[in-house]
């Protein structure tokens, strides 16, 4: 994995980059970018130099991140993983610094609201900044002992921060999934044996029962599904395009059977990935 | 519909306020709330005082407001109707402003988006403010020459500016979906006859093929199902809610053993309302 580049959203420190270090191992160098566009427009291959991506797709609290199935959608890349983040929001301060001295704890207002109760019994300010990682950075630049930040453990490594406290959030089942992206579809060899999902993509005919149909060529080859998101087709009023994760590959015989099965009624399909699946257990296992 | 009070989220001119005169009728008394939260908290009967809400669940382009979902499944409110807004964002300026005056257009991020094109052509600044009423409203406030707002024909009216051009959106297929709230069902004198759309929430035990089965207690009484939407379950990881809309009453035949039906494998399941369902044909033939 050496010389591996992996393109992220955000700044150095954030959640997402400390999912890409997880993920592909400590020795790839990350591309922070503004927007999740600019992940898409990251990702390439050229003269065997690769660029890879990393980008959340669902937070276990927050919900889908819709945005990204729309890009998903608008680019012609490929899913070759997927990870899950537990999200602990770790509160960061000035190496030296005493709890007592804080008095203003900056951070995205999500991470805040997360952290709710924890922060009443601290009872000190709280300032909504515009990303997590982003406070951390504002806690070193302004060099202020009266100020904390809320954000990673890779945040305060980046900013050179000390951790007075971890998993600040009130609720522990906080992860977020991540997928990673690349040109070219993951290619394995026995699509029949490993432990495997698919994510697809495709519309349905406005037609009453047509996603019965749809999930009835999953559940008549005993395909489990894992997850279905619906977003709408921008300038087809109410109309919608249905995303959904199931279990296996897209190259072994039940999975294969029931795209093709669905593609003979839906009027648009596309494959997005086969993947190794990262089991939640396991998640559990490691973090906590 | 006279004393009619409604709840909506936003300042006077918001597009909410202005579905709600479209929806309820121009004699009610409307009442502005800070957050969605509110609206909830505001609905309520009390000494033959009713107070209603209207809110925004999905716009065609964006997507499903989620987090209305999300409050829909902890309040005990009843949905009472549906509303269809064609949003028409509209340029407007103090009063004798003419377009080559204007060197700033003021509005909500989103709104300025959908006008890229137009205002492109125009080839002014752009400012994001948090709102688009709010935008007219510091127009007004500002009493400044230069700038102009991107907000709904209402927001004009309130805070007395002209609109110079409508229909500044470069996708004209751009509505939003409102749901009339009341803490009291809707009642009906013949449900079995009417044009109806009935809204559930429910969850599913984690199984394969639980969303099949949930889907065909409707498609096997021929039931058309207008749209399906998932929202996480706080605490247990990657488990969902689902929300489901389909055509008729949950008093009429159909629908009534549908949701029974429903009610003998899925752990939760609450009827959120029936309401005659308000059809895009006549909303097309009243805005355009």
């Amino acid at each position: 994995m050496k010389n591996l580049q992996v393109a992220f959203q955000g700044e150095p420190g954030a959640y997402s980059e400390l999912a890409a270090f997880d993920y592909y191992g400590d020795q790839i160098k990350t591309i922070p970018c503004e927007t999740f566009e600019d992940v898409f427009a990251a990702v390439s291959e050229e003269n065997g130099k690769t660029i890879y991506g990393l980008l959340p797709i669902e937070n276990s609290l927050a919900g889908s991140i819709h945005r990204n199935y729309d890009l998903m959608l608008r680019h012609e890349l490929h899913i070759i993983g997927e990870f899950h983040l537990r999200v602990s929001h770790c509160l960061m301060v000035l190496p030296g610094v005493k709890l007592k001295e804080i008095e203003r704890i900056h951070s995205h207002p999500q991470a805040l609201a997360q952290c709710e109760a924890n922060l009443d019994r601290l009872g000190v300010q709280r300032v909504a900044e515009a990303d997590t990682a982003g406070s951390a950075r504002l806690v070193r630049e302004w060099d202020d002992r009266k100020a904390a930040a809320l954000a990673s453990r890779r945040a305060a490594d980046v900013y050179d921060l000390e951790i007075l406290a971890d998993h600040m959030e009130d609720n522990p089942a906080n992860y977020t999934r991540f997928l990673a992206l690349a040109c070219n579809p993951l290619s394995v060899d026995s699509p029949e044996d490993g432990d495997f999902k698919t994510s697809i993509v495709f519309s349905l005919h406005n037609q009453p029962g047509a996603l019965f149909k749809a999930l009835s060529v999953f559940a008549l080859r005993d395909i489990d599904l894992t997850k279905i998101e619906s977003r709408p087709i921008p300038g087809q009023l109410w109309e919608y395009m249905f995303y959904i994760d199931f279990a296996g590959h897209y190259q072994a015989k039940a999975g294969s059977r029931a795209v093709s099965n669905l593609k003979e009624f839906a009027p648009f399909l596309r494959t997005l990935g086969s993947y190794p699946r990262h089991h939640l257990k396991s998640v559990y296992a490691d973090t906590t």
